[in-house]
């Protein structure tokens, strides 16, 4: 079985789009998606609130309660029948979204085990045929087939094949 | 920079050795050394027993008081300088001990950098030149160089080079 490691945020899980929501009920003011790229999707919020948004993102409850993206469970369901999956998360810079990320995988994708999660600090470490990230920063070091998942951040970056959505997805490794 | 991957539980950690204490303080009982070779420390708790040390286990705060084997934050320190470590520790099976064991590592080994540590459910997805493990099960399909790190569980495994502490350790990978 040929091995396939997935993402969480921005591929499976949706912190970004649900900062903007939450961002723009609250102080009623966009986001500036061309900010992004090249970067971090918080560099797309104005300057003064970026403390306020990356106090969020350190808080208690905020990856517990996240979207899942779009055809990520029926798409990985799929996967997880014929590949050797494994989900891996650089969350080591947030030490409270450990067990909600592993609570939150229980809940929207309970037929993924808890084998076949990883939490880490850098994906250097980890080793497969395939791998799906938002991040140039996690597929460069990587050993296997990259798949660039698109995110509003990475929209200016040329050199590897892109997966713009789960049905793209399912095209490549369902067929 | 040569890759080594240290495992946290019986090997910088001692789960093992603070249950034991807390149990003969409890139930003023011994364990028996014999029934844990081949299986889990566990098994060295009477019987009747096992239940409150799995449920101790799983409970919080457990790992993040765990008392450190001896010598380990010295030899880390130098390992640590000479050669691209990373922490890796199966703990998936057990969602409180993972904010408690980024807190434990940053306490006893600050030196280490959240980039540089990994909790898992599985460790045949981490790659390097060398793996220090008290597992069977985690070395055997590791790519390079496998050291166990001797334990009460594994005193009857005979296919790999042992280390039997951290002095062993500085003589390996210090010289």
């Amino acid at each position: 079985m040929k091995r396939v490691i997935v993402d969480m945020d921005e591929v499976i899980a949706d912190p970004m789009g649900d900062m903007i929501t939450w961002y723009k009920k609250e102080y009623e003011l966009d986001v500036d998606y061309s900010k992004m790229i090249g970067g971090s999707w918080l560099k797309g919020f104005p300057e003064q609130h970026q403390p306020i948004v990356r106090e969020r993102l350190l808080s208690p409850g905020f990856f517990r309660n996240l979207s899942v993206m779009e055809n990520s469970v029926e798409v990985l369901k799929e996967i997880n029948e014929r590949y050797e999956l494994f989900i891996v998360s650089a969350a080591m810079e947030f030490p409270n979204s450990l067990k909600e990320k592993l609570e939150w995988m229980q809940e929207h994708f309970p037929f993924i085990g808890w084998r076949q999660i990883t939490l880490c600090g850098d994906k250097r470490l980890v080793y497969g045929d395939y791998m799906i990230d938002d991040h140039v920063r996690n597929l460069q070091h990587f050993n296997g087939k990259k798949y660039l998942y698109t995110s509003a951040h990475n929209l200016d970056v040329t050199e590897y094949e892109r997966l713009n959505n789960w049905e793209e997805a399912a095209k490549v490794f369902l067929v």
